[in-house]
């Protein structure tokens, strides 16, 4: 484990954008109680300072620092309210802008400036001086109202290519005015890391101000842009969760701080706050209603995900040896994927993870491995449908198959009809507990019919039924180059409400796949809720 | 524009792996003819090398390595096999899986050796001796086979951080054996840039080989890690398509290139090949049946959006101000998710592409603009779809659709019999010249039978059809969250046996959303082969 020189205290600051900028990206579209959600969030994991929104500027973001103020006893976190500085030709002290960042209540603001001197122009449409001014006068003015300021100088980066005098200009006047930190913006994001680490360094012996970094990811480097400028000597970083914001976004939180903790082995966050990163990047995700990305660093669920049957057996000696950090110091986990590359080994880990000590019975998995050899030459997919390895895995152990239910036969007719309406039906003729049963069920396509006729000729004798839910759907054709003469695969993902488990089915069509796939789904099911198997 | 001081030659090697190591990310699980597909975008973007895969070890790559042979005109990339070195205490001449190397044909073969003395004990369970007699046999023998050989070394930066002296000897043996380029891999992707840099600095000045940098992305940091080791001297890039690979994925190509082209000045692509980018990401995505991703650098559909807001006026004005690189560059477009400009701007482009001159007709592209619009909202898209796109685009312009039949009505059924067989049968009710046609027909899935029945009832009228061939079938479902009562999303690309064209269809369940697609395939094949449109 990690040992840390120091505990997190002001020398480093871990500053997060997640509610302002990265509220810019497409997609997404927060309210007030979504942005107190995610603040709570970030405060549990212990970032420094959350950049709430601009109040005064924005109806919602003046309620949302209202209701943070109220409702919020923040653990760690202090909140920060972004603004601009000075209208051109006015005074701060005057300023309506400025006035409404001061209401807000929060005890920190960052203002936005202007470092480019064509955007000073085009944007501001005023003179180089006067944005100085606007620069001077904000900054004192907000000092003088007792609240800690930091800059972000916009365009940094471009501006220091531009005309590099100018630039560090606007940072000295910053600083001298009482800001405390100088955030050099990559704001369209072009920068590489070498580069960056350049300009902060010639920044810092120009000017002596404590710099920030607030990187872009246009060209995919964001998070190493942001190591180059703590590398360089910048030692504020701002960053948003899951790397939300406008275009491609802005630097991912969670890499940069598990990096300062577990690489740079510095120490940004609260004791245990590491730990809960993975469950706290996937709760953001869901209350700003965006799925998880699966392969995010760190974080995703394939972060830790091993395909190669070829490593499975050196694996199981020494983990480290094919992981950059042990994933549990993050809260995510290791997993095994079955798929044809696999051997015996990952079936071993497998079957380990699902709770069956395999190691002692060569035969046992040997059957195992030739069985998921031999499916997924016919199409299936194991490392996606955990639940149909298992029924597979447990009907090798327990020498016949899981089963609570027989299929007779099946029907689906999809109709066209001439007003361009469709109808589609499904008869099910089944076997459970020595009954014969037949439903037919109507639905909004024939795999929906399948499924409610299912339920309703099963519900009666299996009431576990009702609670499922189908969570997720996934078709693909296999072979596609023979048009619709194809294999289909089929992934179902189902739910209980708590629990999620998947299964796959393969078949001549999509319809019969579909089918195994349900039977697999709602087997699987029966056999969680505890259900004991009962096949004809 | 970009000028380059020299032309894509072999002193700076563009790699791509998406075929080999690509292929390990999890929900990838691609076919012969997936592979295939992907070899010929990759060889039209231009890159240098496709790595295909382990040819011998797994019959799927022998068969590709066979048929790319065979069916693939390369233009501009070399094919390069991939395995492993020797078995211990053998030679390479009598091992079977160096045999598979040499048999597949591949010009190039890429080795991949231990180079971290923990693995190599513990993994090949052999001597360190023995493993640098492995690599120098093996390199040695597939040079005298008259094949080009690169020797990836797996866990390199981890191996030199345990053991330098190691890991050096083994780069020196593979240089010496007769490897033009070695490999430097971080197979666990944990390493930051400057570490990159550093020892990329030291291999170097140690050994004086040639070296590449493979990168994984478990730091968030590979397209910056392969940065670091062009900085510090490597001339040979591997990457894979869209960031694709195992965990997090490896180095993403696409920012890789575009960086290398657009910020170093270097010239790694053929003329032209950049500006193709965005359209062959899209593509690879979708053959191997992921959503492309919205957010990648340079190709999302967002990496260039803005919300206009404080910045619209000034970005109209001069618009790099506001983006890093010129979209177009990369074949990307600008948005403004305000307003519909962008909207306009590539409806004109594309109809231009389709030999329409739109620009003169504000009111039509307005109307094409609002019927893209309202056809996405319901779940089509037009990418990857050229010719419903042409149809739409069509009847727009000359004022009605383009058809050759009308569809009454159609029926499918699908019956899965008590012995396990399925019997797909669909009818189809259409009207062409005038004519009623009923047609039933039998096929291996309703898709199948309904494509079968359609013919059937059509190629008496237009035996055109006869020559026209369902090359692909893709199935998307859209807003999985809501389980089978999502909308379906069907792209069939037709071939008439020299030309291919690819058509969308959505409907409320797959057969529906195939019927649509599959009208618009015939009813386009039609059109290409200069029949005159006769609707009832």
């Amino acid at each position: 484990m990690t040992t840390h020189a120091t505990a997190p205290d002001d020398s480093f600051h871990v500053f997060d954008t997640t509610l302002r900028d990265g509220a810019q990206r497409e997609g997404i579209n927060l309210t007030v109680a979504d942005k107190l959600a995610v603040a709570r969030y970030l405060d549990e994991f212990g970032v420094g300072f959350i950049e709430g929104g601009w109040p005064g500027a924005n109806p919602r973001d003046t309620e949302f620092f209202q209701r943070a103020r109220e409702e919020i006893d923040f653990q760690h976190a202090q909140l920060v309210a972004f603004g601009s500085t000075r209208k051109a030709g006015g005074t701060a002290a005057e300023d309506p802008q400025v006035k409404g960042l001061v209401d807000s209540g929060a005890p920190v603001v960052t203002l936005v400036a202007k470092a480019h001197d064509r955007h000073v122009e085009l944007a501001l449409r005023t003179t180089l001086e006067e944005n100085l001014e606007m620069v001077r006068d904000t900054v004192s003015y907000l000092r003088g109202q007792g609240r800690r300021v930091f800059v972000d100088c916009e365009h940094f980066f471009d501006g220091y290519r531009a005309n590099p005098g100018y630039a560090l200009s606007v940072v000295r006047t910053a600083a001298e005015a009482g800001a405390d930190v100088v955030v050099l913006c990559d704001t369209n994001g072009g920068m590489l890391p070498a580069q960056v680490h350049t300009v902060v360094a010639e920044v810092l012996a120009a000017t002596g101000a404590r710099l920030g970094i607030h990187a872009q990811d246009d060209s995919g480097c964001a998070v190493a842009n942001t190591f180059a400028a703590v590398d360089a000597g910048a030692t504020h970083v701002q960053c948003t969760a899951n790397g939300y914001g406008e275009r491609v976004g802005n630097c991912n939180l969670f890499p940069v701080v598990a990096a300062l903790e577990l690489k740079y082995r510095r120490r940004v966050l609260p004791d245990g706050a590491l730990a809960e990163m993975t469950r706290i990047s996937h709760a953001i995700a869901e209350v700003v209603n965006l799925a998880p990305s699966t392969h995010q660093p760190y974080v995703g669920v394939s972060a830790f995900a091993h395909k190669g049957g070829l490593h499975a057996s050196a694996i199981k000696v020494d983990p480290d040896l094919y992981q950059h950090i042990d994933p549990e110091v993050v809260g995510n986990t290791m997993r095994m994927l079955v798929s044809d590359m696999a051997g015996r080994a990952s079936v071993e880990l497998k079957g380990k993870e699902l709770g069956f000590d395999l190691s002692g019975d060569r035969d046992l998995v040997g059957r195992v491995v030739a069985g998921v050899k031999e499916r997924e030459l016919q199409g299936y997919t194991y490392e996606a449908a955990d639940a149909s390895f298992e029924l597979m895995l447990r009907a090798e152990v327990g020498g016949r198959p899981v089963a609570y239910f027989r299929t007779e036969s099946w029907r689906a007719i999809i109709e066209d009809r001439p007003d361009g309406s469709h109808a589609n039906e499904a008869t099910v003729k089944l076997w459970a507990k020595g009954e014969r049963i037949v439903a037919t069920a109507e639905g909004n396509g024939p795999v929906n019919a399948l499924d409610l006729a299912l339920r309703l000729g099963l519900e009666r004798i299996y009431p576990q039924l009702a609670g499922f839910r189908l969570a997720d759907y996934k078709v693909r054709i296999l072979e596609g180059r023979q048009g619709t003469e194809s294999i289909t695969r089929v992934l179902i993902t189902t739910s209980d409400g708590g629990a999620e488990w998947s299964t796959v089915g393969v078949g001549e069509n999509v319809i019969a796949a579909s089918w195994y796939a349900l039977v697999d789904a709602y087997t699987y099911g029966l056999l969680r809720a505890g259900v004991e198997p009962a096949g004809d």
